[in-house]
């Protein structure tokens, strides 16, 4: 028997102020006590990197403090001034002392970046007496005067909530009353007069002088910032980002220095390394004499920091800091080297040069583009800055698509800056250019003319496919980033803008409007889809490098850099990654460019468009609507000859790698003509009478399609449907290894709810098999599976897995079931969902329904949880169960983490996304 | 610690055979050994019941021989040879011998019984011999070779798997040689060739003679039993009835007695009460010197057992069993009694007199109508014959609709034969009458003129709903048991006929056509739902006895002997029952009717239909569409007085009872109108252009409408609302309380799927209610709660219960979302889900892939986990949560045992299924 558990002692005197800087030892470092902006502080202070000093006030006092009804905790006070006494004593000035006054910033700092809190207090400790001392000590007026009424204001504003419009105001009537039009230009007693006015409107206010105590000053800043947790904002903030109310945030007090004491002063911000192009050379910005405030206002332009930038930039003309002060510059430099290392990744810097000395105010790690990231990660890997795990941490998954998308020359879009009519959602990343077509009909028959065209739609529907399939790129005037276009534009890594609501398409008179411009089907159009732009007119596009090497063939891999430093990334990827990632690939084109991007099979082959290919309508339609028995078998015996040279190329393009073929999925109405014309047609050819076809046609109609006749539906009641699939697949498979290619074939059935569909569906699959395998003499190995894309499906996993070799989660349907949303009439509620609709608690304030699209982000809590629950039972009744996701999701990073961590065996995805999904697969495994 | 197992001692032998009848001592009691039939003749037989003696071979021995490839277990052999001595020394007889032979019946018996199984083997012992000595014995030359053909065939069909066809061809053959009609009319020589020709045809099918061993004939017997278990048939039965494969079953080997001995001899079946009427007096018919096959082939026509029922049926001139043999029938009168007494139930039996002795063949509880079965329960346990309990069980839930659907005369139907125009499916029980309406706009117009009117469609929809209120009953052409029209007609308990497919509904010319008759609208139309039969003329109705007493009070308790019973199976069903039953009800009259079928609240209010009222209809546009915010605001405070009246009308019907309302769930697209025409109109009432209009009906459509922009979706895009109808409850419920009206309102929001959903409507739901209290000046009391109709709503129950302080599952859109099945939609697949596919295994057996309609009867298995998984989660966050269903399902039996299962407070069904659903909640707490 243990003993009985011994009372904590009594709790030592909590330390909740730590001082950094220079003269002082910095804390351990601790991100969560400290914050993110004080603990980067305390570490540059440490690895000797010059900060302005200052101390921090831990996360753990702002708890304290939200726990004890607004108190500031016992010893907070007393600490907090002997840290101001030890930072007035580096700085050798006092806190808004009448003469020589020091100056602080106070901010708030959470583990993470959160905006919606508040951000800082610059300025204080000016008061009345101290702006005559500060004054005096910069021999800078205007500085000092300068500085009061701003801190006034930021103070009254930020800590005291009164509106920032009031000053704001009376600030432009002092301008106006001495007839200027710029900050900058009002005089120096126009900013006294400034400090008096805003003094005023404080009182008028809030009922009480602006505060003149300094320390009253500091403890009113830093209350504002333990309030601003609590506050709507910043609990929003949390709720959709899941940040636990219980953090808190630190509070960093940090004495300030002035870039605006004349010419050997100076403020800016920059980047390690170009976070454009990822080329290893000091990318930034700077002002002399000028406060940070004023890079960010931008009331000034500032300049180029380098020659190398200058002339890149076309400025040549402009001063550079390498220029003006060499050696701060070289500082910088080598500071900035230091923090690379030091941090094993290219940072974001933010400076201030006072009276030529350098001070770092933040540093952290650099946003950056796709090509950026990949340069920086594949440089760093080779010079050893970086480790191979870091390396792969350090390119963001989705950054990769940008390496991928075909391209726009920037000079050409500049020059054509008269020509962009419109600006929509970036949907599909890329450029593309061609003559605008607003049918599909219209764009297959053009394309077969050979002309390159653009498909500009109202809206698009599955019946565009082909349109599509055919099509340089995209563009619909409504849709969001869900709508059908946008997400089968992805699929074929086909650049797409969707949303351009200030489109017009008038498809009857064949034209399209906006911004004041129109043009007429047959003219050029050039939209950019990493963009959302749209032009006008004609603007020359080439395939990424990339695409060149690997698809296309055209470039051989020596000669693009940044092909080699893609495939350094793959490399490693592949190295780290313990999840396969397949493919979505329903051609031998897609199947040869997906295996070219890296995928270790096919997990998802619909043969749907195989039978929507307008050369076989005719006997898809004569197989569900002929009444003829003898030209129905025909019809079948046709398409079955169709469908195996279809699957024969994909296996010989996959030699040995695995592909899953999906039986025939969509409702029967999708193959039945709408046009009465087309019936018509149709009529004829099958000999069947039009009323006849009109009432078949009228019997399919459903009222949601969705959830109506389709998927294994199809295959129990018209099994010759699946019999015919079956044959074609095995026969390919048979000729195709008696010609020495590896098959390695896996049949799944679509849209399973009960497992006694599966069982009637493997039992028709096995038992055409074996007629196959008599017929031809021959066998070859096949497994059948189910897709798990209907919730009852997941929920009944184990009687599932007692018919099925393997399992595919099918996360598109399922998540419309799970949600109980179709994704094609979503957008007009999921986006106010996504964007926030009014909070009924407090109307002004946006609430967020859904903090992700999820039929873009995998939702865990849900669908998730009937996959977790899925691959648990179907496990337990086939232990090994091979089990994968073909949706969409698949190729989506933070899905695919997901589907590492509930144990899948693979992920499969479009052609494009491979890559991406390759990444993202390394990334969950380490 | 307990010592370690003992291992079982050596197996001791099994004993596979039992013996009953008068001189033996009959097993112990035990279905699941005996079989259902064994059992009951080993009870009959212990309790003094004449039974013709026999022996029984266990479900033990079955499995044993199944599980040893068919081997007859070591022991059975010896040990059935032992029971037939005993037997045979009993009956003073020897089997198969050829003087004075023993004939036996061999049947199978499982522990329920199972169609699909082998039947039963008559006369077995029957040999070219024996036949001589029966014909001796009984001094009936004819019966002993009647009996030997007989036996020849069922031991050829049965047994050996012989065509039956065969023999009845041969058969028919011998008689056109005769030149007799009818099988009695055969001369003995017939019955003798008859023999020789069935011996023949069994050597040709089989190539060997026909088995003159009367052992070697009954063990062939036994195995044919055994190897029946596993037959195709067998094995579906069971996987439908979810029976167990190891069950196995009985045989039952049991001496024959003849009924056709003689003038002294006879056969019957019969029942000890009345099974229509539920009646106190015996029911039945004989034939005199008959077989008991004879009875059933209907060859010669059978006698009504009494005076009572030739009286009652018509028949008074023929003979009775009263009459002919009073004394025998009196013991089988008193020999009902007493099992009647000993199982506490109504029996149904089969008895043979030999020579004026009474043998019972068969008991078992007897199938009666819905009002036979109150009537019987009512009377036993007035009686003392039963249980309370077993009174409770005794009535089968679904039988109760009988008692409260309106009837048709069965004279005024049976005169009326010639205008049965056709058969449909039998979908809300019950009979109307009225004239052919073809459109909704009709029927409402007709019945505002004060016309009963019948509504026909081709198949409905929505927009038929306020058709079907005002009609009598509903007929379509298309649709199933889930279609549209049966769903909400049961929900009404209006008479509903669907899927009468041989109709044929001309709405343009107004006309309707079915078995070579047709009528216009306006001419009279009758349909029986508890049939599904359809009659071109006017047919008397008259509401149920229960109804009259309950909702229309046009008659008095104490005049209605069936209302009497009816409330005392409901007060049994209260006393014992522990899960509330609630009603859904959207009207006051519902309301009304609903409390008096006993209902404990309203668990569903919807509010659509009081939107859809044509008086409002122009203000609910106004609402969603007009773009004028005046009349928008003007028209949402018409509104919310119409609703406050509705809802204060529910209030003092239930008047203290809690009542659920749910807000607004239809997509917004249902309430702008179809046609041009009301378009047109509508633009006028708004002011819109009509372009804008239609492009706004455009933009309403919905690919997947079930899936789109409705439930609390518009709720939370459309606040204003949810603000209108909380504030119409709400001060509904304030004004009723100051009337003394007692009020327990419960608010729920409909399609939640996630809980931040919820959280907005709740937030905004309550904050209404402070605005409303703060006008009034006063308060109520009102619960918030949310429909768990969506997958991922149960699946983040424990989120869910954060907010809602009660839980309905909405099982309807459930199931659907569930199953990824539209009920609109689902019948093309549906119905052979449900009838049968053919099996791939072999395509001439079907294959059932659903045992039952999920939107009629809860699926357990997928629907049911989420539920199970809402509740415990759900209690998991709020212990104690009140949680209730309110699809259909709360008012169907098997559901309702499950929804008492895992914990749910209470059911809601429409208010002519509160007397089923408090009676199946009754049965469930036992
Ligand atoms: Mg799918
Ligand atoms: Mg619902």
């Amino acid at each position: 028997i243990a003993d009985p558990p011994v009372k904590p002692a009594k709790k030592t005197k909590e330390q909740y102020v730590f001082s950094f800087g220079k003269d002082v030892e910095s804390p351990p470092l601790d991100r969560n006590l400290l914050g993110g902006k004080g603990n980067n502080l305390c570490e540059m202070s440490t690895i000797g990197i010059p900060v302005p000093p200052g101390f921090i006030i831990t996360t753990r006092a702002c708890n304290d403090y939200r726990g004890s009804g607004r108190q500031l905790p016992e010893g907070l006070r007393e600490q907090a001034i002997n840290a101001l006494r030890t930072l007035e004593a580096q700085m050798g000035a006092k806190l808004g002392a009448p003469v020589n006054p020091l100056l602080v910033s106070v901010r708030s700092g959470a583990r993470v970046s959160m905006p919606g809190m508040m951000d800082t207090v610059l300025n204080l400790g000016c008061n009345d007496l101290s702006v005559v001392g500060l004054a005096k000590a910069t021999g800078n007026e205007r500085l000092a005067y300068d500085s009061y009424r701003r801190f006034v204001m930021m103070y009254a504003d930020v800590v005291m909530s009164v509106e920032r419009r009031l000053f704001e105001k009376a600030f432009d009537k002092l301008k106006e009353a001495e007839g200027v039009e710029h900050d900058v230009d009002l005089s120096v007693d126009g900013l006294k007069k400034a400090v008096e006015v805003f003094k005023g409107i404080y009182k008028e206010e809030l009922g009480e002088e602006f505060p003149q105590d300094p320390v009253e000053q500091m403890f009113g800043a830093v209350r504002a910032v333990f309030n601003s947790w609590d506050s709507e904002r910043a609990k929003v903030y949390r709720r959709v980002n899941s940040i636990p109310d219980d953090w808190g945030t630190a509070v960093v007090v940090q004495s300030m220095v002035f870039g605006n004491k004349g010419d050997t002063s100076a403020t800016g911000v920059g980047f390690t390394r170009n976070p454009i192009s990822g080329e290893d050379s000091f990318y930034g910005e700077f002002l002399v004499n000028a406060q940070g405030e004023d890079v960010v206002a931008g009331i000034r332009t500032p300049l180029p920091i380098n020659k190398k930038q200058a002339q890149e930039t076309g400025r040549t003309g402009q001063p550079t800091l390498e220029e003006v002060m060499p050696e701060v510059y070289q500082q910088l430099i080598d500071t900035g080297k230091t923090l690379e290392k030091h941090y094993g990744d290219m940072q974001d810097l933010e400076f201030t040069i006072e009276n030529g000395r350098l001070y770092m105010l933040q540093t952290r790690s650099g946003k950056r583009t796709g090509m950026a990231a990949v340069t920086i990660a594949a440089d760093m890997l080779k010079e050893g800055a970086m480790s191979e795990t870091a390396a792969l941490k350090n390119v963001q998954p989705e950054q990769l698509s940008q390496l991928l998308a075909p391209v726009f020359d920037q000079k050409a879009k500049d020059a054509a800056k008269e020509k962009r009519a419109a600006k929509g959602f970036n949907a599909g990343p890329g450029a593309a250019s061609g003559l605008l077509v607003l049918s599909t009909e219209k764009a297959v028959q053009w394309a077969a003319e050979g002309k390159k065209v653009v498909l500009v739609r109202e809206e698009t529907s599955p019946d565009d496919y082909p349109g599509m399939v055919v099509a340089q790129g995209v563009l619909t005037a409504r849709g969001g980033s869900t709508s059908h276009a946008a997400v089968v534009a992805r699929g074929m890594g086909k650049p797409c803008v969707v949303g351009c609501s200030s489109l017009h398409v008038d498809e009857e008179k064949g034209v399209v409007a906006a911004g004041g411009m129109s043009i007429k089907e047959g003219e050029a159009i050039s939209i950019d889809g990493s963009t959302g732009e749209v032009f006008f007119c004609d603007l020359p596009t080439s395939p990424s490098e990339v695409v060149q090497v690997l698809v296309e063939k055209t470039r051989r891999p020596e000669d693009s850099l940044v092909y080699q430093r893609f495939a350094s990334i793959m490399e490693l990827a592949d190295k780290y990654g313990t999840m396969q990632v397949r493919t979505n690939a329903d051609t031998p084109a897609d199947a040869k460019a997906a295996r070219a991007f890296g995928a270790q099979g096919i997990g998802l082959c619909r043969t749907e468009h195989m039978f929507m290919d307008p050369t076989r309508l005719a006997d898809v339609r004569r197989m569900f609507f002929s009444t003829d028995a003898a030209s129905r078998t025909e019809a079948i015996s046709r398409l079955k000859k169709y469908q195996k040279a279809d699957f024969a190329a994909i296996f010989e393009a996959m030699d040995g790698l695995p592909v899953t073929v999906r039986l025939l999925d969509p409702p029967l109405h999708e193959f039945i003509p709408h046009s009465e014309e087309e019936l018509r047609e149709l009529s004829g050819v099958l000999g069947t009478s039009f009323e006849e076809l009109k009432a078949t046609r009228e019997g399919l109609l459903e009222a949601n399609p969705m959830l109506g006749h389709r998927g294994c539906r199809l295959g129990i009641t018209i099994p010759e449907l699946t019999e015919m699939q079956v044959s074609a697949i095995l026969e390919a498979a048979i000729e195709c290894e008696a010609k020495g290619i590896k098959v390695a074939v896996e049949i799944k059935v679509p849209l399973v709810t009960t497992h006694r569909e599966l069982e009637h569906q493997a039992s028709l699959i096995r038992r055409t098999a074996t007629r196959v395998f008599e017929e031809t003499g021959k066998t070859v190995k096949y497994k059948v599976g189910t897709m798990i894309e209907q919730p009852r499906a997941a929920l009944t996993a184990e009687m599932m897995a007692k018919h099925a070799e393997f399992f595919s989660f099918g996360t598109n349907d399922l998540t419309q079931t799970t949600f109980g949303i179709s994704r094609d009439d979503a957008a007009k509620f999921l986006t106010p969902y996504l964007e926030g609709v009014p909070d009924p608690e407090s109307p002004s304030e946006l609430m967020s329904i859904l903090s992700a699209d999820p039929f873009q982000k995998l939702d865990q809590e849900g669908v998730g949880e009937l996959m977790r629950i899925a691959v648990e039972k179907g496990r337990r009744t086939r232990p090994g169960l091979k089990i994968g996701i073909c949706g969409e999701h698949g190729g989506e990073p933070s899905s695919v983490l997901f589907c590492q961590s509930i144990g899948l065996d693979y992920v499969s995805c479009s052609p494009y996304r491979v890559p991406l999904a390759r990444l993202a697969a390394a990334q969950a495994s380490l």
